[in-house]
């Protein structure tokens, strides 16, 4: 059976590996002080030209709980659209951590910099605003959960908004790599550092074992970071785990390499959709590809594909997600082409 | 000036006033064990009519934060209209707590039991249910935000659907007696015990200095709720100042008596409202009226007449709130009239 | 049965009941935003002869877990002595607001300053110190729960350790009124404005129905905190309340004149103790006398006499509290003497 | 240089990324629900020989907050030595999730039957009980942080107590596999799974690149406990990566070989550290030793050793930790001794 169920399917890409096995046997200090975190952060900081602050955690929502809870101040929430990963996926996890998340409309995932400004304003106009959470920051993912990308005007316009009431710009880089390889972006790293506050390089759905990121971009990185970190049980003893990754990523490319390849598959796969005749849900230039279909149809592909289940349209249509990632091949391809007959 | 800001505009009835004279210097144990709180929890069991569990806090905000934490399991939110005001006017100290406020539609103020039963099926036919937060309890307000009421047919649709998904039924009264003692409902005091598992009967804003008499009706009341109280920071040492006052407002149907009284004050107030041809916003058949007034009216009003701005229609017009309550009087409405001239 | 149960046996000093009772029907905004609280804290502000910030809080527990959970950063925790009222009877408390506390310590019921100093210096000198909670803030308590003083000289200390460190002194004074009028000290309120960063004015046990006033000395009160107050729900919505009770305290100094009658109440209670030849377990200046009873003695007493028991020494000994307060009586000490015969 | 700095020095055993290797390109389900968690499990079930629920997180801190935090009731603390992990090493991640760390003292690392009997009856005895956080589990490390174990009676006797109190006992076992096989315990992986209620088997410190398998002894795993695992960001994506790491530590014994290796090296260590006549700061029988050197010998080793400085102990002599793993080679000890020379 092949699968486009996610883009963590496999394993991590084989040179991780590699240089896991080959680094074994060293002796390294531990939490996030060797060498190769060290390593790492320079790199990302030579991919963005910039001299950002780098810290690596585990995964998605911990990153986000981490980032969220330890920028806020203890009056504010954060503001994100209805269909972001925090509102839905994280299961209360920004509340967990004491803070609500202040939702604001979408389209295709994407919140829009004029509703986000009259939401603000809004805000500060209600007579009562100092019994409501104040919007203490903003977030974004890019790419969106439905795959979709910002460009980069509506960024510079939510990223002035953001300036206009001095609270953080932050985006959720859960796919950042398939995000920039895109062919449809006009949005670089740079443009993103630039942009944001804070953001973060996704590792686990991008040929990682775990692994993310978290780029201060200002100098902006919370005080005793690592203690923060500590406190919500996110630090890792061996702090070389994330560090290789990220160090191996981050040489030759490999990171936006594989993104690149991810996006490759992805417009082969659009192509034999299409050419099945097949309805998009949503125009995705990403990794991940949102199409409607009759739940009998759904049904008969769930034996020999796997993949994600959306949402149910009506009685009779489902949208289902597939998603291409590193290790998607032409066979997987042509494999799926073949049973789409 | 007069004042139709409010529910909570003066001190407290003078009959409480007068029974906090009376009993001063009784000696009396502290944290809620003296005979007053004992008293007031019989009597509003009596006016009950049904073995419930009564407990008393200091305010709302405080008694929604702690009966909604103490409810609610680890993985669990609790389902309230965006109009809430858990959802919007505290805060957010559902979050801080822990928990998620999970926020369904609304009209004038009230969810819709359809709505709520779809809301909660399609959580557990999402094929991520476990990575999102459980609908654990369900959040009304009764009267609502808008002051509006549930008919007693529409809380047991309600009740039913929580029943199915054995979650609680919690009530935010507090403003329950204006509800009690609208002309226009057909639920009771009974009907409430008989269709919440939780509810509670607000002083604060019926008459006493402060405080809210919480009712667990199945047995329910969490174990060692007071040590959870008193962890929120939200047990009173002079507990006899919450029962005593409830003691009062239970006697004689005192509550009932000053709430029918707000209620013949704001059906008074209607009547001005509509002879002065002002447009009312809302169909409130309770103690908070919301009217639509062209800004340079509301103006001109704002130097007469105490009330809250509740909203921004457009350019030109806004919605402001009077309210009625214990303390409002022939006179504060003939004023009102006058000033309408 | 006559009690020295505690200082919170009874309501209020009748000069609050009376000021409630002429201000009842005056319209006031709520929150706190009442002229009330204005005059109140005006009163403070000319009682400590200084430009502090004045807020009030309902109780105790509260008032520590706000002021401590809002000044805190993330990644700090509060020093306390062992038997600090945070450290034992606060169920937890601060932290259920996420902070631990950090137990040193004691003598009765005081810290040191070199101890403290040591504490802070040895946590600076572990190599892993990003690892544990920072020490963020020290908490003391004056009196402390044993009843006894911090000379001025010993204050001076502790502040010091405070400055070198750069976090801010907190004081619990629950019962700070008694401390100020005790015969054996020579801290002031205006000592205690100096040398602590922050501490409260307890009104609870020192004749009001409830309250305590929070005092900021040096500018230092969190941004926001009225928004903080209210996600701890906390904030009262008739903030009258508080105002008015701290008002009629602060106004021909009340609360002093009241401090003072219950340690020459306690002073004639000590008489009567030695006159007794019963053993005193410390040596307290202030209203709360703790006393070492045979138990077959304690038990006789129990029936005539409200008391609370403090810790059993040994199978036949127990230590017991007898506290005086605003509202003891010359009655009870003689019918105290005549009882102990 | 050589480093006994701690057991999380190096990678992984190599058989475990052998597994990675082997199994890379395989397409797995997300969050746990993979062959290999199941089993890891399954394996782990039967090295116990009791049909308990296992599951698996990411580190050290994470676990024990997740467990202690999802199991705890509200009103509830954990028990544990001041010496406790959780009580100095964590940040305050247990009260960072709502929890007060009730300590008592310790003995070597361990707490004692008795003492703790005595805390809970005090804690019960005492009048205002509910004032205070409830004992509502008992932590214990094995091996402790000072690499000493819990006898079989001992364990019993902690153990009867947690029934007597029908609370939970709950055993950190960061470092299980040099415990389980150090020469002088008669404890066996069986009787913790009889005698506690939950524990977990720690793989970052024993060969694993992160990772610890929760054991639930008696049914009872808390309700959605992924939920609750994902709300505290502790939910891996990629679950295999812990779930082949486990499978692999429990094939053919390797958790216990490579366990059994670090404490033939720490016997080796141990003759070596006595030939030179160097003191013992306390008597481990495990991989972590303590011992007492003087500064200057101290910072002379420092230069050719790694290790963690564990205490200060007058002016002139300190405590080192030497660490032994699966990773250390007779090499290493030769050239220690050496160097001690």
């Amino acid at each position: 059976m092949i699968s486009f169920q996610s883009d963590y399917i496999c394993g991590a890409h084989p040179e991780i590996l590699k240089r896991f096995a080959e680094t074994n046997m060293e002796c390294l200090p531990g939490y996030g002080s060797d060498v190769y975190c060290e390593r790492a952060a320079e790199k990302i900081k030579k991919a963005i030209g910039k001299d950002v602050q780098v810290e690596f955690l585990v995964g998605g929502t911990q990153t986000n709980a981490v980032v969220i809870s330890t920028m806020l101040a203890d009056h504010e929430g954060v503001v994100a659209a209805k269909s972001g990963h925090i509102s839905v996926h994280e299961a209360g996890a920004i509340e967990y951590n004491g803070h609500e998340v202040l939702t604001i409309g979408q389209k295709n995932g994407k919140i829009n910099a004029e509703e986000l400004d009259k939401y603000i304003a809004d805000f500060y106009a209600d007579e009562s605003y100092e019994h409501m959470t104040f919007p203490g920051m903003v977030y974004i993912s890019h790419p969106t959960e439905y795959g979709t990308l910002y460009t980069k005007a509506e960024l510079m316009k939510i990223s002035e908004v953001c300036r206009k009431y001095d609270i953080p710009l932050y985006m959720d880089g859960a796919r950042l790599g398939y995000g920039l390889m895109s062919q449809d972006t006009d949005v670089s790293l740079q443009d993103i550092a630039d942009l944001c506050d804070v953001f973060y390089i996704g590792g686990t759905k991008v040929g990682a074992l775990c692994g993310e990121a978290v780029v201060f971009t200002r100098g902006n990185k919370p005080k005793h970071f690592l203690t923060s970190v500590k406190k919500r049980g996110a630090l890792l003893a061996k702090g070389r785990v994330l560090g290789i990754q990220f160090d191996t990523l981050f040489t030759d490319d490999l990171y936006f390499k594989i993104s690149r390849h991810a996006i490759d598959m992805a417009e082969k796969l659009k192509s034999i959709i299409r050419a099945h005749g097949i309805e998009f849900y949503i125009d995705s230039p990403t990794n991940q590809q949102f199409i409607v279909l009759e739940n009998r149809m759904m049904e008969r592909l769930a034996g020999e594909v796997a993949f994600n289940v959306w949402e149910r349209i009506d009685d009779k249509h489902s949208v289902i997600r597939l998603a291409t990632s590193w290790s998607t091949t032409e066979e997987d391809l042509r494999a799926l082409d073949e049973i789409l007959q």
